[in-house]
Protein backbone atom coordinates (compact mmCIF):
# COMPACT_ATOMS: atom_id res chain seq x y z
CA UNK A 1 0.00 0.00 0.00
CA UNK A 2 1.33 3.29 -0.39
CA UNK A 3 1.08 6.28 2.00
CA UNK A 4 1.57 9.95 1.80
CA UNK A 5 4.91 10.81 1.82
CA UNK A 6 6.15 11.69 5.82
CA UNK A 7 8.30 13.83 4.57
CA UNK A 8 6.31 16.23 1.79
CA UNK A 9 5.00 19.71 2.39
CA UNK A 10 1.90 18.61 3.24
CA UNK A 11 1.63 20.94 6.39
CA UNK A 12 3.35 24.37 6.78
CA UNK A 13 3.99 25.85 10.21
CA UNK A 14 1.97 29.08 10.88
CA UNK A 15 2.15 31.16 14.40
CA UNK A 16 -0.91 32.09 16.00
CA UNK A 17 -2.77 33.46 18.73
CA UNK A 18 -5.43 30.83 20.53
CA UNK A 19 -7.76 32.07 22.46
CA UNK A 20 -10.07 29.83 25.47
CA UNK A 21 -13.30 31.59 26.56
CA UNK A 22 -11.34 34.89 25.07
CA UNK A 23 -8.01 34.57 27.14
CA UNK A 24 -5.27 33.86 24.86
CA UNK A 25 -3.70 31.25 26.17
CA UNK A 26 -0.54 31.45 24.17
CA UNK A 27 1.21 32.39 20.47
CA UNK A 28 2.32 29.74 19.80
CA UNK A 29 3.26 27.79 16.50
CA UNK A 30 1.10 25.28 14.91
CA UNK A 31 0.49 23.29 11.20
CA UNK A 32 -1.78 24.08 8.52
CA UNK A 33 -2.84 22.51 5.70
CA UNK A 34 -0.47 23.72 2.63
CA UNK A 35 -2.41 25.00 -0.15
CA UNK A 36 -0.21 26.01 -3.30
CA UNK A 37 -0.97 26.58 -7.15
CA UNK A 38 0.42 24.00 -9.61
CA UNK A 39 0.52 25.36 -13.41
CA UNK A 40 -0.20 21.90 -15.76
CA UNK A 41 0.56 22.99 -18.90
CA UNK A 42 0.10 20.80 -21.80
CA UNK A 43 2.67 20.44 -25.40
CA UNK A 44 3.89 23.70 -23.64
CA UNK A 45 0.61 25.30 -23.84
CA UNK A 46 -1.09 26.43 -19.92
CA UNK A 47 -4.29 23.96 -19.42
CA UNK A 48 -5.33 24.72 -15.89
CA UNK A 49 -3.65 26.19 -12.64
CA UNK A 50 -4.98 23.71 -9.60
CA UNK A 51 -4.90 24.86 -6.31
CA UNK A 52 -3.78 21.62 -4.18
CA UNK A 53 -1.41 20.66 -1.57
CA UNK A 54 2.40 19.48 -2.63
CA UNK A 55 3.47 16.39 -3.11
CA UNK A 56 2.50 12.94 -5.87
CA UNK A 57 2.43 16.08 -8.09
CA UNK A 58 2.89 13.29 -11.15
CA UNK A 59 -0.35 11.60 -10.09
CA UNK A 60 -1.96 14.66 -9.50
CA UNK A 61 -1.27 15.62 -13.05
CA UNK A 62 -1.44 12.05 -14.99
CA UNK A 63 -5.34 12.23 -12.86
CA UNK A 64 -6.26 15.48 -14.10
CA UNK A 65 -5.53 14.52 -17.61
CA UNK A 66 -7.44 11.25 -16.89
CA UNK A 67 -10.18 13.10 -15.23
CA UNK A 68 -10.71 15.67 -17.91
CA UNK A 69 -11.23 13.11 -20.33
CA UNK A 70 -7.90 14.38 -22.63
CA UNK A 71 -6.20 10.76 -21.80
CA UNK A 72 -7.52 7.27 -20.76
CA UNK A 73 -3.89 4.96 -20.22
CA UNK A 74 -0.03 5.82 -19.07
CA UNK A 75 0.76 5.12 -22.66
CA UNK A 76 -0.75 8.44 -23.72
CA UNK A 77 1.82 10.69 -21.73
CA UNK A 78 5.17 10.63 -23.28
CA UNK A 79 7.22 12.84 -20.78
CA UNK A 80 5.39 14.30 -17.40
CA UNK A 81 8.05 16.27 -15.45
CA UNK A 82 7.22 18.63 -12.58
CA UNK A 83 9.76 20.86 -11.35
CA UNK A 84 8.74 22.12 -7.53
CA UNK A 85 11.31 24.41 -6.99
CA UNK A 86 10.49 26.79 -4.45
CA UNK A 87 13.00 30.02 -6.17
CA UNK A 88 10.79 33.06 -6.52
CA UNK A 89 8.44 32.84 -9.73
CA UNK A 90 9.35 29.61 -10.71
CA UNK A 91 8.59 25.64 -10.16
CA UNK A 92 4.72 24.61 -9.23
CA UNK A 93 4.77 23.69 -12.93
CA UNK A 94 4.01 20.64 -14.48
CA UNK A 95 4.70 20.10 -18.41
CA UNK A 96 3.78 17.10 -20.43
CA UNK A 97 4.11 15.78 -23.38
CA UNK A 98 1.91 13.07 -25.36
CA UNK A 99 1.82 10.78 -27.25
CA UNK A 100 -0.74 10.53 -29.79
CA UNK A 101 -3.18 12.61 -28.53
CA UNK A 102 -4.63 15.80 -29.28
CA UNK A 103 -6.01 18.32 -26.95
CA UNK A 104 -9.36 19.53 -28.03
CA UNK A 105 -8.95 22.74 -26.16
CA UNK A 106 -12.33 23.95 -26.84
CA UNK A 107 -14.46 21.13 -24.80
CA UNK A 108 -12.11 21.48 -21.38
CA UNK A 109 -14.41 21.98 -18.14
CA UNK A 110 -11.27 23.26 -16.19
CA UNK A 111 -10.17 26.72 -16.56
CA UNK A 112 -6.67 28.98 -16.18
CA UNK A 113 -6.55 30.89 -13.02
CA UNK A 114 -4.25 33.44 -15.11
CA UNK A 115 -2.50 33.75 -18.34
CA UNK A 116 0.72 33.19 -16.34
CA UNK A 117 3.64 31.71 -18.50
CA UNK A 118 6.23 32.52 -16.27
CA UNK A 119 5.69 29.79 -13.30
CA UNK A 120 3.46 30.18 -10.66
CA UNK A 121 3.89 30.17 -7.14
CA UNK A 122 2.07 30.85 -3.98
CA UNK A 123 3.28 35.20 -3.94
CA UNK A 124 3.15 35.93 -7.53
CA UNK A 125 -0.76 34.00 -7.53
CA UNK A 126 -1.32 36.39 -4.17
CA UNK A 127 -0.16 39.40 -6.01
CA UNK A 128 -2.01 39.53 -8.84
CA UNK A 129 -5.05 39.22 -7.00
CA UNK A 130 -3.62 42.30 -4.51
CA UNK A 131 -3.70 44.06 -7.71
CA UNK A 132 -7.72 43.67 -8.68
CA UNK A 133 -8.64 44.24 -5.37
CA UNK A 134 -7.28 46.85 -2.84
CA UNK A 135 -6.45 45.59 0.69
CA UNK A 136 -9.16 46.82 3.93
CA UNK A 137 -8.59 49.21 6.18
CA UNK A 138 -10.63 48.90 9.22
CA UNK A 139 -9.25 50.21 12.59
CA UNK A 140 -12.41 48.54 14.62
CA UNK A 141 -12.01 46.04 17.01
CA UNK A 142 -14.65 43.03 18.00
CA UNK A 143 -14.50 41.29 21.19
CA UNK A 144 -13.80 37.58 21.36
CA UNK A 145 -17.00 36.58 23.08
CA UNK A 146 -18.57 38.34 19.84
CA UNK A 147 -16.76 36.11 18.21
CA UNK A 148 -17.62 33.37 20.13
CA UNK A 149 -21.29 33.83 19.35
CA UNK A 150 -21.33 34.07 15.83
CA UNK A 151 -21.03 29.88 15.75
CA UNK A 152 -24.66 29.48 16.80
CA UNK A 153 -26.23 31.85 15.24
CA UNK A 154 -24.75 30.41 12.02
CA UNK A 155 -26.31 27.48 12.72
CA UNK A 156 -29.61 28.84 13.70
CA UNK A 157 -30.00 30.58 10.77
CA UNK A 158 -28.96 27.34 8.84
CA UNK A 159 -32.78 26.47 7.22
CA UNK A 160 -31.19 23.23 5.39
CA UNK A 161 -28.27 21.99 6.71
CA UNK A 162 -29.63 19.81 9.19
CA UNK A 163 -32.60 18.37 6.39
CA UNK A 164 -29.30 17.46 4.19
CA UNK A 165 -26.04 17.48 5.59
CA UNK A 166 -24.81 18.58 2.70
CA UNK A 167 -24.74 22.79 2.05
CA UNK A 168 -22.16 25.21 3.13
CA UNK A 169 -23.40 28.39 4.60
CA UNK A 170 -21.97 32.04 4.61
CA UNK A 171 -22.93 34.75 6.33
CA UNK A 172 -22.90 38.24 7.13
CA UNK A 173 -22.80 39.91 10.80
CA UNK A 174 -22.36 43.32 11.49
CA UNK A 175 -20.50 45.07 14.60
CA UNK A 176 -22.53 44.18 16.86
CA UNK A 177 -22.96 40.40 15.97
CA UNK A 178 -26.59 40.68 14.50
CA UNK A 179 -27.00 38.48 11.20
CA UNK A 180 -27.36 40.76 8.08
CA UNK A 181 -27.70 38.24 5.45
CA UNK A 182 -26.75 34.16 5.28
CA UNK A 183 -26.72 32.06 1.84
CA UNK A 184 -26.61 28.20 1.31
CA UNK A 185 -24.95 26.22 -1.45
CA UNK A 186 -22.95 22.93 -2.00
CA UNK A 187 -20.30 24.54 -2.89
CA UNK A 188 -18.73 27.47 -0.55
CA UNK A 189 -17.49 29.22 -3.08
CA UNK A 190 -20.86 30.08 -4.48
CA UNK A 191 -22.60 30.36 -0.64
CA UNK A 192 -20.32 33.10 -0.31
CA UNK A 193 -20.74 34.52 -4.20
CA UNK A 194 -24.26 34.49 -2.85
CA UNK A 195 -23.74 37.19 0.15
CA UNK A 196 -21.63 39.24 -1.88
CA UNK A 197 -24.12 39.67 -4.69
CA UNK A 198 -26.70 40.48 -2.10
CA UNK A 199 -24.59 43.06 -0.66
CA UNK A 200 -23.62 44.51 -3.89
CA UNK A 201 -27.17 44.41 -5.08
CA UNK A 202 -28.28 46.25 -1.60
CA UNK A 203 -25.56 48.67 -2.33
CA UNK A 204 -23.59 47.86 0.81
CA UNK A 205 -20.10 47.64 -0.83
CA UNK A 206 -17.23 47.47 0.52
CA UNK A 207 -18.41 46.11 3.51
CA UNK A 208 -15.65 47.55 5.95
CA UNK A 209 -17.61 47.07 8.90
CA UNK A 210 -18.53 43.34 8.48
CA UNK A 211 -17.39 40.23 9.62
CA UNK A 212 -18.08 37.25 7.77
CA UNK A 213 -18.52 33.99 9.04
CA UNK A 214 -17.89 30.53 6.75
CA UNK A 215 -19.44 27.53 8.03
CA UNK A 216 -15.99 24.99 6.55
CA UNK A 217 -12.69 25.63 5.72
CA UNK A 218 -10.71 28.95 4.16
CA UNK A 219 -8.50 28.52 1.15
CA UNK A 220 -7.21 31.17 -0.72
CA UNK A 221 -10.11 31.41 -3.07
CA UNK A 222 -12.42 32.30 -0.39
CA UNK A 223 -10.00 35.00 0.90
CA UNK A 224 -9.46 36.30 -2.11
CA UNK A 225 -13.48 36.30 -2.65
CA UNK A 226 -13.93 38.17 0.88
CA UNK A 227 -11.50 40.84 -0.19
CA UNK A 228 -12.97 41.30 -2.93
CA UNK A 229 -16.01 42.64 -0.95
CA UNK A 230 -14.41 44.51 1.36
CA UNK A 231 -14.61 42.36 4.44
CA UNK A 232 -12.19 42.99 7.22
CA UNK A 233 -12.69 39.76 9.35
CA UNK A 234 -13.48 36.60 8.30
CA UNK A 235 -14.05 33.84 10.79
CA UNK A 236 -14.24 30.13 9.73
CA UNK A 237 -15.76 26.57 11.92
CA UNK A 238 -12.55 24.69 10.53
CA UNK A 239 -8.86 25.24 9.07
CA UNK A 240 -7.34 27.84 7.17
CA UNK A 241 -4.76 26.54 4.45
CA UNK A 242 -1.30 27.86 4.64
CA UNK A 243 -1.97 30.47 1.25
CA UNK A 244 -5.27 31.91 3.27
CA UNK A 245 -2.97 32.25 6.14
CA UNK A 246 -0.21 34.33 4.20
CA UNK A 247 -3.26 36.21 2.04
CA UNK A 248 -4.75 37.34 5.16
CA UNK A 249 -1.69 38.75 6.49
CA UNK A 250 -0.85 40.13 2.69
CA UNK A 251 -4.06 42.07 2.82
CA UNK A 252 -4.36 43.02 6.42
CA UNK A 253 -7.74 41.15 6.69
CA UNK A 254 -8.45 39.50 10.20
CA UNK A 255 -8.27 35.73 9.92
CA UNK A 256 -10.07 33.28 12.63
CA UNK A 257 -10.02 29.69 12.48
CA UNK A 258 -11.11 26.63 14.47
CA UNK A 259 -13.73 29.19 15.91
CA UNK A 260 -15.64 26.09 18.10
CA UNK A 261 -17.37 26.17 21.30
CA UNK A 262 -15.36 28.44 23.75
CA UNK A 263 -12.05 28.53 21.36
CA UNK A 264 -10.46 30.18 18.34
CA UNK A 265 -7.12 30.59 16.58
CA UNK A 266 -6.38 33.88 15.15
CA UNK A 267 -4.08 33.24 12.24
CA UNK A 268 -3.97 36.90 11.02
CA UNK A 269 -4.58 41.00 12.17
CA UNK A 270 -5.39 39.87 15.88
CA UNK A 271 -4.99 43.38 16.41
CA UNK A 272 -8.54 43.33 15.34
CA UNK A 273 -9.57 40.85 18.32
CA UNK A 274 -10.51 42.53 22.05
CA UNK A 275 -10.53 40.26 25.29
CA UNK A 276 -11.78 40.89 28.68
CA UNK A 277 -9.77 39.81 31.51
CA UNK B 1 -32.21 39.84 8.40
CA UNK B 2 -32.63 37.92 4.84
CA UNK B 3 -32.47 34.39 5.41
CA UNK B 4 -32.75 31.35 2.75
CA UNK B 5 -36.20 31.00 1.34
CA UNK B 6 -38.23 28.32 2.67
CA UNK B 7 -39.33 27.10 -0.67
CA UNK B 8 -36.61 27.00 -2.82
CA UNK B 9 -35.25 24.31 -4.52
CA UNK B 10 -32.88 23.67 -2.07
CA UNK B 11 -33.16 20.15 -1.45
CA UNK B 12 -34.51 17.36 -3.53
CA UNK B 13 -36.07 13.65 -1.99
CA UNK B 14 -34.38 10.68 -2.95
CA UNK B 15 -35.29 7.15 -2.11
CA UNK B 16 -32.63 5.18 -0.31
CA UNK B 17 -31.49 2.06 1.46
CA UNK B 18 -30.57 3.24 5.43
CA UNK B 19 -28.30 -0.05 6.86
CA UNK B 20 -27.77 0.04 10.30
CA UNK B 21 -25.57 -3.07 11.38
CA UNK B 22 -25.54 -4.12 7.86
CA UNK B 23 -29.41 -5.20 8.53
CA UNK B 24 -31.96 -2.99 6.28
CA UNK B 25 -33.91 -0.72 8.07
CA UNK B 26 -35.97 0.67 5.38
CA UNK B 27 -36.42 1.62 1.89
CA UNK B 28 -37.16 5.38 2.32
CA UNK B 29 -37.28 8.48 0.83
CA UNK B 30 -35.15 11.32 2.28
CA UNK B 31 -33.88 14.97 1.02
CA UNK B 32 -29.99 15.51 -0.28
CA UNK B 33 -28.86 18.86 -1.27
CA UNK B 34 -29.89 20.23 -4.58
CA UNK B 35 -26.89 20.94 -7.27
CA UNK B 36 -27.94 21.92 -10.67
CA UNK B 37 -25.30 23.81 -13.42
CA UNK B 38 -25.98 27.38 -13.63
CA UNK B 39 -24.58 28.82 -16.79
CA UNK B 40 -23.42 32.62 -16.43
CA UNK B 41 -23.61 34.57 -19.41
CA UNK B 42 -21.85 38.25 -20.28
CA UNK B 43 -23.03 39.94 -23.24
CA UNK B 44 -24.58 36.63 -24.98
CA UNK B 45 -21.41 34.65 -24.34
CA UNK B 46 -20.60 32.09 -22.06
CA UNK B 47 -18.38 33.34 -19.17
CA UNK B 48 -18.97 30.05 -16.54
CA UNK B 49 -20.99 26.99 -15.80
CA UNK B 50 -21.01 26.83 -11.58
CA UNK B 51 -22.41 23.85 -10.24
CA UNK B 52 -24.22 25.13 -7.69
CA UNK B 53 -27.89 24.85 -5.37
CA UNK B 54 -30.54 26.58 -6.86
CA UNK B 55 -32.25 29.61 -5.41
CA UNK B 56 -30.70 33.03 -5.03
CA UNK B 57 -29.55 33.17 -8.79
CA UNK B 58 -29.30 36.71 -8.85
CA UNK B 59 -26.95 37.46 -6.00
CA UNK B 60 -24.77 34.49 -7.16
CA UNK B 61 -24.15 35.97 -10.46
CA UNK B 62 -23.64 39.07 -9.55
CA UNK B 63 -21.36 38.05 -6.64
CA UNK B 64 -19.39 36.04 -9.08
CA UNK B 65 -18.82 39.33 -11.43
CA UNK B 66 -17.56 40.95 -8.35
CA UNK B 67 -15.32 38.04 -7.15
CA UNK B 68 -14.09 37.69 -10.46
CA UNK B 69 -13.18 41.28 -10.81
CA UNK B 70 -15.25 41.88 -13.84
CA UNK B 71 -17.53 44.66 -12.10
CA UNK B 72 -16.94 46.45 -8.88
CA UNK B 73 -20.45 47.79 -8.36
CA UNK B 74 -24.10 47.31 -8.90
CA UNK B 75 -24.78 50.08 -11.33
CA UNK B 76 -22.35 48.36 -13.80
CA UNK B 77 -25.16 45.80 -14.34
CA UNK B 78 -27.51 46.85 -16.78
CA UNK B 79 -29.61 44.60 -16.82
CA UNK B 80 -29.23 40.63 -14.87
CA UNK B 81 -32.25 38.19 -15.48
CA UNK B 82 -32.65 34.42 -14.72
CA UNK B 83 -34.61 31.73 -16.38
CA UNK B 84 -34.84 28.96 -13.90
CA UNK B 85 -37.52 26.84 -16.10
CA UNK B 86 -37.24 23.35 -15.00
CA UNK B 87 -38.13 22.20 -19.24
CA UNK B 88 -35.80 20.20 -20.72
CA UNK B 89 -32.93 21.44 -22.26
CA UNK B 90 -33.67 25.86 -21.27
CA UNK B 91 -33.70 27.20 -18.32
CA UNK B 92 -30.63 27.68 -15.51
CA UNK B 93 -28.85 30.25 -17.55
CA UNK B 94 -28.14 33.76 -16.05
CA UNK B 95 -27.90 36.75 -18.19
CA UNK B 96 -26.28 39.76 -18.08
CA UNK B 97 -26.06 43.04 -19.76
CA UNK B 98 -23.13 45.26 -18.34
CA UNK B 99 -23.18 49.21 -18.40
CA UNK B 100 -19.59 50.91 -19.22
CA UNK B 101 -17.91 47.43 -18.32
CA UNK B 102 -16.09 45.20 -20.67
CA UNK B 103 -15.19 41.65 -19.95
CA UNK B 104 -11.41 40.84 -19.97
CA UNK B 105 -12.21 37.36 -21.38
CA UNK B 106 -8.17 36.25 -21.49
CA UNK B 107 -8.18 36.55 -17.37
CA UNK B 108 -10.62 34.85 -16.26
CA UNK B 109 -9.98 32.42 -13.23
CA UNK B 110 -12.72 30.36 -13.59
CA UNK B 111 -13.74 27.72 -16.57
CA UNK B 112 -16.95 26.83 -18.58
CA UNK B 113 -17.86 23.29 -18.00
CA UNK B 114 -18.60 23.41 -21.99
CA UNK B 115 -19.37 25.37 -24.82
CA UNK B 116 -23.18 24.70 -24.71
CA UNK B 117 -25.00 27.65 -25.64
CA UNK B 118 -28.12 26.31 -25.48
CA UNK B 119 -28.90 26.06 -21.80
CA UNK B 120 -28.18 23.62 -19.44
CA UNK B 121 -29.82 21.07 -17.10
CA UNK B 122 -28.69 18.55 -15.07
CA UNK B 123 -29.70 16.03 -17.33
CA UNK B 124 -27.73 17.44 -20.35
CA UNK B 125 -24.82 18.07 -18.06
CA UNK B 126 -24.41 14.38 -16.65
CA UNK B 127 -25.32 12.82 -20.62
CA UNK B 128 -22.32 14.94 -21.88
CA UNK B 129 -20.12 13.15 -19.16
CA UNK B 130 -21.63 9.93 -20.28
CA UNK B 131 -20.56 10.27 -23.90
CA UNK B 132 -17.21 11.06 -22.64
CA UNK B 133 -16.49 7.99 -20.11
CA UNK B 134 -18.62 4.47 -20.71
CA UNK B 135 -20.38 3.19 -17.86
CA UNK B 136 -19.15 0.76 -15.14
CA UNK B 137 -20.10 -2.55 -15.25
CA UNK B 138 -19.23 -5.13 -12.15
CA UNK B 139 -21.52 -7.70 -11.11
CA UNK B 140 -19.35 -8.63 -7.63
CA UNK B 141 -20.85 -7.81 -4.29
CA UNK B 142 -19.63 -6.52 -0.88
CA UNK B 143 -20.87 -7.14 2.34
CA UNK B 144 -22.23 -4.06 4.87
CA UNK B 145 -19.54 -5.38 7.08
CA UNK B 146 -16.52 -4.80 5.30
CA UNK B 147 -17.88 -1.41 3.90
CA UNK B 148 -18.80 -0.35 7.61
CA UNK B 149 -14.75 -1.32 8.12
CA UNK B 150 -13.53 1.56 5.93
CA UNK B 151 -13.77 4.54 7.57
CA UNK B 152 -11.47 3.39 10.92
CA UNK B 153 -8.77 2.44 7.94
CA UNK B 154 -8.75 5.79 6.05
CA UNK B 155 -8.50 7.69 8.96
CA UNK B 156 -6.12 5.61 10.33
CA UNK B 157 -3.91 6.12 6.94
CA UNK B 158 -4.41 9.77 6.82
CA UNK B 159 -1.07 11.39 8.20
CA UNK B 160 -1.54 14.90 7.75
CA UNK B 161 -5.59 15.48 8.93
CA UNK B 162 -5.12 14.89 12.78
CA UNK B 163 -1.98 17.64 12.65
CA UNK B 164 -3.93 20.68 10.39
CA UNK B 165 -7.70 19.62 10.13
CA UNK B 166 -7.43 20.87 6.58
CA UNK B 167 -7.36 17.82 4.45
CA UNK B 168 -9.65 16.18 2.45
CA UNK B 169 -8.61 11.68 1.95
CA UNK B 170 -9.47 9.85 -1.18
CA UNK B 171 -8.78 5.95 -0.79
CA UNK B 172 -9.01 3.41 -3.12
CA UNK B 173 -9.63 -0.19 -1.42
CA UNK B 174 -9.75 -3.73 -3.09
CA UNK B 175 -12.77 -5.99 -2.87
CA UNK B 176 -11.36 -7.31 1.00
CA UNK B 177 -11.34 -3.90 1.88
CA UNK B 178 -7.46 -3.86 1.59
CA UNK B 179 -5.87 -0.60 1.06
CA UNK B 180 -4.43 0.10 -2.07
CA UNK B 181 -3.52 4.35 -2.01
CA UNK B 182 -4.63 7.03 -0.05
CA UNK B 183 -3.66 10.76 -0.59
CA UNK B 184 -4.49 13.84 0.67
CA UNK B 185 -5.34 17.49 -0.55
CA UNK B 186 -7.10 20.84 0.55
CA UNK B 187 -8.82 20.59 -2.73
CA UNK B 188 -11.24 16.99 -2.65
CA UNK B 189 -11.13 16.84 -6.20
CA UNK B 190 -7.07 16.94 -6.19
CA UNK B 191 -7.09 14.23 -3.55
CA UNK B 192 -9.38 12.04 -5.89
CA UNK B 193 -6.94 13.12 -9.10
CA UNK B 194 -4.16 11.73 -7.08
CA UNK B 195 -4.97 8.02 -6.82
CA UNK B 196 -6.44 8.46 -10.10
CA UNK B 197 -3.17 9.16 -11.66
CA UNK B 198 -1.39 6.62 -9.64
CA UNK B 199 -3.70 3.72 -10.72
CA UNK B 200 -3.28 5.37 -14.08
CA UNK B 201 0.57 5.44 -13.84
CA UNK B 202 0.29 1.86 -12.02
CA UNK B 203 -1.31 0.06 -15.19
CA UNK B 204 -4.44 -0.08 -12.84
CA UNK B 205 -7.06 1.76 -14.95
CA UNK B 206 -9.65 0.68 -15.06
CA UNK B 207 -10.65 0.69 -11.50
CA UNK B 208 -13.42 -2.11 -12.02
CA UNK B 209 -12.61 -4.49 -8.91
CA UNK B 210 -12.18 -1.57 -6.67
CA UNK B 211 -13.97 0.79 -4.11
CA UNK B 212 -13.40 4.92 -3.37
CA UNK B 213 -14.02 6.14 0.18
CA UNK B 214 -13.36 9.76 0.17
CA UNK B 215 -13.77 11.73 3.19
CA UNK B 216 -16.17 14.59 2.45
CA UNK B 217 -19.47 14.95 0.83
CA UNK B 218 -19.90 13.83 -2.48
CA UNK B 219 -20.55 16.24 -5.88
CA UNK B 220 -21.40 15.80 -9.02
CA UNK B 221 -17.58 15.82 -10.32
CA UNK B 222 -16.20 13.67 -7.87
CA UNK B 223 -18.79 10.78 -9.42
CA UNK B 224 -17.39 11.67 -12.51
CA UNK B 225 -14.22 11.51 -11.88
CA UNK B 226 -14.53 8.10 -10.03
CA UNK B 227 -16.67 7.20 -13.45
CA UNK B 228 -13.41 8.48 -15.41
CA UNK B 229 -11.36 5.56 -13.85
CA UNK B 230 -13.95 3.16 -13.81
CA UNK B 231 -14.75 2.82 -10.01
CA UNK B 232 -18.12 0.77 -9.37
CA UNK B 233 -18.65 2.05 -6.18
CA UNK B 234 -18.09 5.07 -4.13
CA UNK B 235 -18.31 5.01 0.07
CA UNK B 236 -18.19 8.50 1.62
CA UNK B 237 -18.35 9.51 5.23
CA UNK B 238 -21.00 12.39 4.12
CA UNK B 239 -24.00 13.58 2.55
CA UNK B 240 -23.87 13.60 -1.46
CA UNK B 241 -25.30 16.10 -3.78
CA UNK B 242 -28.70 15.32 -5.88
CA UNK B 243 -26.78 15.75 -8.94
CA UNK B 244 -24.24 13.10 -7.83
CA UNK B 245 -27.37 10.73 -7.09
CA UNK B 246 -28.79 10.72 -10.06
CA UNK B 247 -25.27 10.64 -11.89
CA UNK B 248 -24.77 7.59 -9.74
CA UNK B 249 -28.19 5.74 -11.07
CA UNK B 250 -27.51 6.98 -14.40
CA UNK B 251 -23.93 5.27 -14.35
CA UNK B 252 -24.60 2.11 -12.97
CA UNK B 253 -22.33 3.55 -10.13
CA UNK B 254 -23.02 1.89 -6.30
CA UNK B 255 -23.37 5.39 -4.10
CA UNK B 256 -23.11 4.82 -0.01
CA UNK B 257 -23.11 7.86 1.77
CA UNK B 258 -23.31 8.71 5.85
CA UNK B 259 -20.86 5.94 6.59
CA UNK B 260 -20.33 6.63 9.86
CA UNK B 261 -20.22 4.26 13.11
CA UNK B 262 -22.61 1.30 12.27
CA UNK B 263 -24.62 3.09 9.49
CA UNK B 264 -24.45 3.66 6.25
CA UNK B 265 -27.21 5.08 3.34
CA UNK B 266 -27.48 3.46 -0.11
CA UNK B 267 -28.34 6.11 -2.82
CA UNK B 268 -27.65 4.25 -5.99
CA UNK B 269 -26.78 0.41 -7.03
CA UNK B 270 -27.55 -1.38 -3.60
CA UNK B 271 -27.11 -4.56 -4.79
CA UNK B 272 -23.50 -4.67 -4.93
CA UNK B 273 -24.43 -4.28 -1.17
CA UNK B 274 -24.71 -7.49 0.88
CA UNK B 275 -25.97 -8.08 4.02
CA UNK B 276 -26.27 -10.79 6.34
CA UNK B 277 -28.90 -11.68 9.12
Amino acid sequence: MTSPDADTDASTPVRLSRLVRGIPIAREQDVVATEEPLEIRVEGRSLAVVMRTPGHDEELTAGFLLTEGIIQDGSQIFELSVCPSRSEGQGNVADVLLSGTQVDWDSLTRHVFSGSSCGVCGKATIDSVFQKFPHVSADWQVSSDLLLSLPDKLRAAQSTFDQTGGLHASALFNLEGKLIVLREDVGRHNALDKVLGYALMSGMLPLSKCILMVSGRVSFEIMQKALAGGIPLLAAVSAPSSLAVQFAKGSKQTLVGFLRGDRMNVYAGNERVTHEG
